[in-house]
């Protein structure tokens, strides 16, 4: 990391699902239904508070929730039943109004970008398709690190992708994880309400400030000290 | 009303979708599948921040989101798919956690309670099935009053008919919109995190107190001062 911050042109490190594309419900239908199937009844509010997060702190979370032993092998299986409950559902998620709009301006601006998701790569990837962005672009998974969101590493390893100080790089997210692995990489956290968070809650996680949608965001750039 | 405000056993009037029953995310992507099949594209978050309001105030709002005009036929239309899509998701409708316990638990010592929901009636007593409540229980729907939530009447109308003053009842609910018809009514708002709003977000719009879901309220009935 270099001691000089880049103040003029800030790196932009987006999460994918509910911030870029409105994916955050069928994620949360996908993990209700791997965890019926495997005989575990949760509510889905409380599936929905921890989309974002680490699949493996996922299943411990709500190991706690129900007072259920939850062993590597179910662990494993509930999250091969969520990837391909996903899968299934593809065809409803859409990328979220402006996403590709803003990931355009930044590239024909010199911002650099990239995605940073706590999802595998299988998964992440083909979600990442519906954005149509282009073949170079720089998209961490869960895969590439030792641990996902709240940790930094995603946010850090694509930090270190694009050649950036993570200090000089904000990182956009839907979901109070963004913003705690956001402080951890000491960047500063941009929420967006398009993942069913509520103001007050990503407010509470830290963030620098809080929009919409990717829409309100590219309305709003200027906001961020970023410059054409 | 009274001029008389019984303290010692206050009535309990239920909202039901999210409150109850946890139907939420069936509501929403009903609204989501009959919007599209008219042609309308809307984001998750931003319905299900809508959900448990008038359907009437719901597709209004709406209309302003998209900038579309939205004909009576059209909404007619809308609420009309909206229900086949819910009674379609029927069989993936659970009751919440502890929904049955204190609904029991509060006929067995004696206080009155009651339902009363912005949906419709043919929809509503589908999901009021769900609970397994005595056929004599208190049940409104929006046809039965003139407006539904954020207007106090669905809440009136469920104090009338268990013989209450509003003022002597408690409203429960898991929306914005349920605590502004709760202080229109003159009640006391308790609002329950299962229906995925956040906590601040109730606060907000002025909860007497905030629960987790009806185990939780179950757990600490003694905090509204009820007693067996």
């Amino acid at each position: 990391m270099s001691d000089q911050i880049r103040t003029g042109l800030p790196g932009l490190l987006f999460d994918l699902d509910g911030t870029l594309v409105d994916s955050v419900y069928q994620h949360v239908l996908a993990w209700q239904e791997a965890l019926a199937a495997e005989g575990i009844d949760l509510s889905v509010w409380r599936i929905h508070r921890r989309i974002g997060m680490s699949g493996g702190l996922f299943v411990r979370a709500l190991a706690r929730e129900v007072q259920r032993q939850i062993t590597p092998e179910l662990a494993e299986r509930l999250q091969k039943l969520h990837g391909e409950g996903v899968a299934r559902r593809l065809g409803e998620i859409r990328p979220l109004p402006g996403a590709r709009e803003l990931l355009g301006r930044l590239s024909s601006i010199g911002v650099p970008w990239a995605i940073a998701t706590s999802g595998r790569a299988e998964t992440a990837h083909r979600i990442v398709g519906l954005l149509e962005v282009p073949p170079d672009t720089v998209v961490i998974t869960r895969d590439e690190v030792p641990y996902a969101k709240p940790n930094p590493d995603l946010f850090l390893a694509a930090a270190a992708r694009l050649g950036r100080d993570p200090r000089d790089c904000f990182v956009v997210g839907d979901s109070v994880w963004d913003m705690l692995a956001a402080r951890r990489a000491s960047a500063l956290g941009i929420g967006l309400l398009s993942g069913g968070y509520g103001r007050e809650e990503l407010t509470a996680a830290g963030t620098y400030r809080v929009y919409d949608d990717p829409a309100d965001l590219l309305a709003h750039l200027d906001e961020l000290g970023i410059r054409p």
